[in-house]
């Protein structure tokens, strides 16, 4: 080591002291000296910001963005100095770092922060529920020339995947105008689902007295039983086409367009198992501007009171990351049919009379063998394959030993913290990878590497 | 004020800022002179350990635990010391006052919550889902002479209610062993579910070696639609009954029995509605236990693959406490069906596609015409009229004009945090009442009081 590089080190790690120890003044002149020091990071692969937010130094962190220090670079856990505040309960520099509402945190604890938006959770449209049984008012809004229709086969949306983007949103919904869909809308298998109007910055008053034309587009899916080639045909879109593995392909779409097909594709597919009332075998029609279905039987017991039968299905599922009790693993397995060397959270369907975190230890006991302890929500996504609700949890184990059940499971594993980051940030030919960004599994995964380390 | 008294109070305001000031010789010496000031508060209403919660002195509240102060003492917000301590992040204090496993907070901050259990929320079985399938082994339990029968007619229980019991789990389960209802098992409107086997300290080992003497007590519902009269003659059992108003009746359970009750009723409440193929028109056949119906049409394409349609259905239910602005208010609501007085959470079904958070966000705007800006999870209770999950969270609103949606509820107001204090824990001729203890409404209202005030 050369004596120059020598004294610079010395400087630096004198520099990052000051930061810890909150000595603004010394802090100050070594930057006015040294400024490139403000993000270097020291033996430990710490900054100054994050050594100051882990001390709870308020006036340095105040001092090192006022000098336009990086806060969002991470240490080898790859945490920001925010991560850092929030783990160490140092909630003004957590406000200061985090960009929350201040006054939001006042009102309540943990309000700092920043949700996670999954995947097909986006709400462009605004559902407008109480609009459902005003036919008047839909039927007005269906032959509106601004509504958008969007068309689906099989439970496939139309789409097209204009050649020269990126792979972000590189399918794009084919939307299409009233006068498109006409025809077919007068077929009796077609299903007609209203989704919602778009909104705006200015929500639109409900009031009678305002007119359609004023109001912002009305959106709806459209459910077919024709031949996708005749649809297309029918549709006169030629590049076109309906994706035929959705579980893959509608990871493709924008987020905006992935919310509104969670909606849409649900709703269709209740649609589409469920044309019998399961009281009574009749046939059901459509009612609600798609939201409900009703028993043709006007006797049948569905149709006295309200009935869960009338009404699309949603299926909470528990989807869990569960971490040793060293802090240092967590818990992934594969299923036969995942791809080669993926590994993915366990989960499984919530069951009657279960609570979500009574369902994270079931599930977790079942597949794997291992016991869980204290079970924490962190986000949910919808997921409409065809309509589960997925409700993501961190999860600590009281046991280690795995025993898979091999009707679940092909195989289960504890997976140290530094290969899960070396999986999802290095990404060169790693041993083994996990479910895309857009699944919550990822993002769980995401979240417990961001929080949780040797701080 | 006589000059003892003054000297008395002036004593104590001393004690209390050499608490908050983390001043520990002085703690300890006035202590030793008037032991009697550990539990007092002074005119903030506050306690030394409040004090000292609040201000991060870790040594005063070790000095004060070891001194033998009471840390279940509350102010005038219901906060205990520790409530205090965890708004204001000091975790080590805490830890100390909390009593949640320290290793466990290691792994996953925020662990050291105490979880709330909800009524109808207890496992006190294990579901052994595995076993569904295994028709031998489930023929052995059934037959078993230690497994343990309850009776439902029109999805009510069998119950008995001792005359010497207080209200809490006045009503207890009937219990029924496999000679009392063999016959009935036979009718072939009889519907048999298995609910699991008895949780031991120590689990019953799986392996097939076992004898099923070994194991514990299996338990099962049985689903009737023999008419109540001639249930309750056939099983004479003349003291019992089947309760008429499961909506009230069903919350005089013990919380074990409503763990139990949560989960039978809600199946059979399927069996009930499910009985024909919503997705041909069939009729369809219990099979694994009582966990599944199949279609008996083998062409019917709900046989091909895995259908939500052959399974119990669960339906996810958002329950809100909308908090104003000020974080001094919350927003509740009564419908017209609710007793006279009563308010309680908004609450609504999850719709497809729709995040636990964005439906929580649509809701309360439908209903109350209020914004919500942050949402946060509390904790989950299964309802089984018929067949809900309860998603209890708190949420911040952004705007606090009110304007009610007349077809969901008759009146929404923000109420005083005072108010709803005195309405709790005084309950004197209240104007207003709230759900009862058993609802998660209740549960949320009481979580509320108890983590955010004047702090
Ligand atoms: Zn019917
Ligand atoms: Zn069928």
């Amino acid at each position: 080591m050369s004596v120059q590089s020598r004294a610079e080190e010395e400087l630096l790690e004198k520099f990052l002291d000051a930061a810890a120890r909150g000595h603004v003044p010394q802090v100050s002149s070594l930057l006015s000296h040294v400024p490139s020091l403000i993000n270097q990071t020291g033996s430990s692969g710490w900054t100054a910001l994050m050594l100051a937010a882990r001390h709870g130094q308020l006036p340095v962190v105040e001092e090192l963005l006022s000098r336009g220090c990086d806060k969002f670079s991470v240490n080898s856990s790859s945490q920001t100095a925010y991560d850092v505040s929030r783990f160490w309960g140092h909630r003004h520099i957590s406000i200061l770092l985090g960009g929350a509402e201040p006054g939001s945190l006042r009102v309540l604890p943990g309000s700092d922060l920043v949700p996670q938006e999954n995947y097909f959770s986006r709400e462009t449209l605004d559902r407008l529920s109480a609009r459902r049984t005003d036919t008047e008012w839909m039927e007005a809004r269906q032959r509106d020339e601004d509504s958008v229709y969007l068309l689906f086969s099989s439970l496939s949306p139309m789409v097209s995947c204009p050649e020269d983007q990126g792979s972000e949103g590189k399918m794009k919904l084919c939307r299409f105008r009233y006068e498109a869909v006409r025809d077919l809308l007068q077929e009796p298998a077609t299903v007609l689902v209203f989704l919602g109007v778009e909104r705006r910055k200015k929500p639109p008053s409900s009031s009678q007295t305002q007119e359609a034309g004023q109001e912002p587009p009305a959106w709806f899916a459209v459910g077919s039983d024709e031949d996708a080639a005749e649809l297309l045909k029918r549709c006169r879109e030629k590049s076109c086409l309906f994706p035929r593995s959705p579980n893959r392909d509608l990871l493709q779409l924008s987020e905006d367009e992935a919310g509104v097909v969670a909606q849409a594709r649900s709703v269709l597919a209740w649609h589409s198992r469920y044309a019998f009332c399961a009281t009574c075998g009749s046939s059901t029609r459509p009612e609600e501007a798609g939201h409900k279905r009703s028993c043709l039987d006007s006797n049948c017991r569905s149709r006295r009171g309200v009935h869960n039968t009338c009404y699309p299905r949603v299926d909470p599922v528990v989807i869990m990351l569960v971490i040793h009790p060293d802090g240092n693993q967590c818990l992934l397995g594969r299923k036969k049919i995942f791809p080669a060397g993926m590994f993915s959270c366990l989960a499984g369907f919530i069951e009657p009379g279960e609570t979500m975190e009574e369902a994270v230890r079931r599930e977790t006991e079942e597949e794997s063998g291992v016991k869980v302890g204290h079970v924490q929500y962190v986000s949910s996504q919808p997921w409409p394959m065809p309509s589960s609700l997925m409700l993501g949890c961190l999860a600590v184990a009281t046991t280690t030993d795995i025993k898979v059940d091999e009707n679940e499971i092909e195989e289960a594993r504890w997976f140290p913290r530094q290969q899960v980051i070396d999986s999802l940030f290095r990404g060169e030919a790693p041993a083994f990878v996990f479910p895309p960004r857009q699944t919550i599994a990822h993002q769980l995964i995401r979240h417990w590497v961001g929080i949780n380390s040797n701080l």
